[in-house]
């Protein structure tokens, strides 16, 4: 669990300025580690829309049953996230215990239960014994303080070799807003549903129904576009807040996703979600190469997705390029498994920019020694184009290295 | 690639019988593979029927396009396999090779081209220089005698640590049938398809039709019930080959697969097949645990066989079992990602007999210890019980291990 940062790591990390209405505290509560924070309390001020979207599992944890529920209330007063402990398959006594979480912060906050939203990564299956967090979360909402997003996202951290955050500062309407991201990832994780935990404040004032929406859109080619192992968790939330302080220097208030002064606001929303999911498969577990995918010339966007995907966790593929071999029939049999229409004699794919097959066969051209060279690099990125039509998709995956099978063989014993 | 066999082999290897109608020789072509067998001549007598399925991919290899092609004439005289190389993904150069080893053997058998089948397991990408099988076609052909079944499953294996065989002798009316059959696998093995390779070879008079219709059926259960990685071949080919040659001594020539006289013969065809099939995930690369995934109490069968499916493709599940890691909260995710009706509260789970989740959530009666010494069986046996219906399915895999990532990683470099 100690394992070095990985190298894939970015090389800085941003200054992430605060955001008005939102108050930061974390602590060491000992749900599972050990001399390191596990819990983080977030609270937001009065009339501070949410918006969700959540694991597509038919198993989802009581966390993410219970932040569906509260989803229609449209208003967050506080987030609780406590790490290690996914209080998934737990039973009644999981609901239990998340309904406990909530009362305590409910009590701690001041606030409705129905605006309390919970997430809770970790092991599924142990009970989360939630009297550890009476005194805890009373503590975190007196020292609360808007503030250090970094040591927000350490605390959240599960299998995590370093915190993730993204901010963007953008205009709306000639007010300055402020656009706060934190994640983690790590492993068991793959799309059909939001993400991991990720979590985003913005004091934009944008009303729950359009932040929704934009929420929903914006994870399609970001949080959905990323891979680790094709698992799919239990316990996926992604959450944003949006606290509306910004309006008293003047920024509309948005009603609508529609709405063209969105226009800016919702690139540089996209851009936080796209940083924070590729920081995500920068630190798949054991990985050690950041591989993009792109498929282009399917016949849909979506054929052009599903065929990224089948590459993206084919296990052939994945391990090849962590023995840095640009083994192209890999890629092959990822396509043709994808069952999506694909013509072998029409493929050509390259590994960082060069091509080592077309027309369905190995390019004349294609020098091995040139492109082992280039499977050095700790970026790669696979194109395949299918010359059959315009439809064109990219997802980011990592590799699979033993380091993978090592942390998940030992992860909870 | 020299690894050491398996250690879930089988202890014993079954003596083979010889099949009337079918001659078999070996050589050392020098395709890929350098001081072993890597071709394969089988030849058969005039009014040999043959049956196949094949890989699902839409990228099949030039023999896979072969052989489908050739199956219409329902008849067969030999089948050349060579280890080492695919032949796929190699475009005019593939069909172009193809043709001439299909030209090569006919010629060294004499029959007709269309009387020929090919397989070529191996690398995919690189073109296969079928010059080097002139001659050497002719001298196997002139070799060819009835018998060495190990050695002809020796000499079709690629990164395989043990060769594939099983056997089988039933009545078919009141005489004596025999039914061999051998395979290969190892990696790149999912279902949805037919399956690696494997060739089944018997002396029933069984037209073309009929034992096609067997072959379809039979795979269901068993070749498409194991996987490996999730990976598909694009040169998966199961062939089946009946001489007939037990007509000269009583045994009823068969025209339906209805007919009621095939009950025994089927039942002992299919356990051939599930003998291969379980030999397969017994080899699968880097395997060191026999993985059987049971699911019932599903919607339906075909709901099973998806859920089943999710549970044996899933890393997080096949690492927790290198790590003889009872972890049962991988296998709720692996339910619940299937996308198949599933109620979490209904859920029971349960390793090697032992039950460590029942109504949603861990079972009370449940000993870690125990589970711990009982996963470090070299069989395990997973039982999800969903509690909605009567659809039951099971399949078999293998633990994702180091060595799995060692062998893929280095495999072609």
């Amino acid at each position: 669990m100690s394992s070095a940062v990985s190298p894939l790591a970015p090389k800085t990390v941003p200054d992430m300025p605060v955001i008005a209405g939102v108050r930061l505290a974390t602590a060491e509560a000992g749900i599972r580690y050990k001399n390191r924070t596990d819990v983080l309390l977030a609270v937001m001020d009065k009339g501070t829309a949410v918006a969700g979207v959540f694991t597509k599992s038919k198993c989802p944890s009581a966390p993410v049953e219970w932040c569906r529920a509260k989803l229609k209330g449209g208003k967050a007063r506080a987030l609780v996230v406590n790490s290690g402990n996914a209080n998934a398959f737990t039973g009644k006594t999981g609901r239990a215990s998340t309904a406990l979480t909530a009362k305590i912060a409910a009590k701690a906050v001041g606030c409705s239960e129905s605006e309390i939203f919970l997430a809770s990564p970790g092991v599924i299956g142990e009970p989360l014994d939630a009297t550890k967090f009476d005194g805890v979360l009373g503590r975190l909402a007196e020292a609360a303080e808007p503030g250090d997003y970094l040591a927000a996202a350490k605390a959240i951290m599960t299998t995590d070799t370093f915190p993730k955050v993204a901010t963007a500062t953008v205009k709306l309407g000639k007010a300055k807003v402020t656009i706060n991201g934190m994640a983690k990832g790590a492993g068991m994780i793959a799309p059909d549903m939001a993400t991991m935990l990720s979590f985003i404040f913005t004091d934009a004032p944008i009303a729950p129904a359009a932040l929704q929406a934009l929420l929903k859109s914006g994870v399609e080619d970001t949080f959905n576009a990323v891979t680790i192992d094709g698992d799919t968790s239990t316990s996926d939330t992604l959450l944003a807040f949006a606290t509306g302080a910004a309006a008293e220097h003047g920024a509309p208030k948005i009603g609508r996703a529609s709405d063209p002064r969105l226009k800016a606001f919702v690139k540089a929303f996209n851009q936080v979600l796209a940083n924070l999911a590729e920081q995500v498969a920068r630190d798949g577990e054991g990985a050690r190469k950041l591989v993009e995918i792109t498929v282009e010339g399917a016949k849909t966007k979506a054929s052009a997705r599903k065929i990224a995907m089948s590459i993206a966790n084919s296990p052939l593929v994945k391990t090849a390029i962590a023995g840095e071999d640009a083994n192209w029939g890999r890629v092959v049999m990822a396509v043709g498994k994808a069952g999506e229409p694909a013509d072998r004699d029409k493929l050509s794919i390259s590994f960082n920019g060069i091509r080592v097959a077309r027309s369905g066969a190995r390019d004349p051209d294609y020098d091995e020694a040139q492109v082992s060279e280039a499977m050095k690099a700790p970026e790669i990125a696979i194109k395949v184009s299918l010359g059959l039509g315009k439809g064109r998709d990219r997802v980011m995956t990592c590799d699979l290295t033993k380091e993978y099978v090592a942390i998940n063989g030992d992860y909870r014993s």
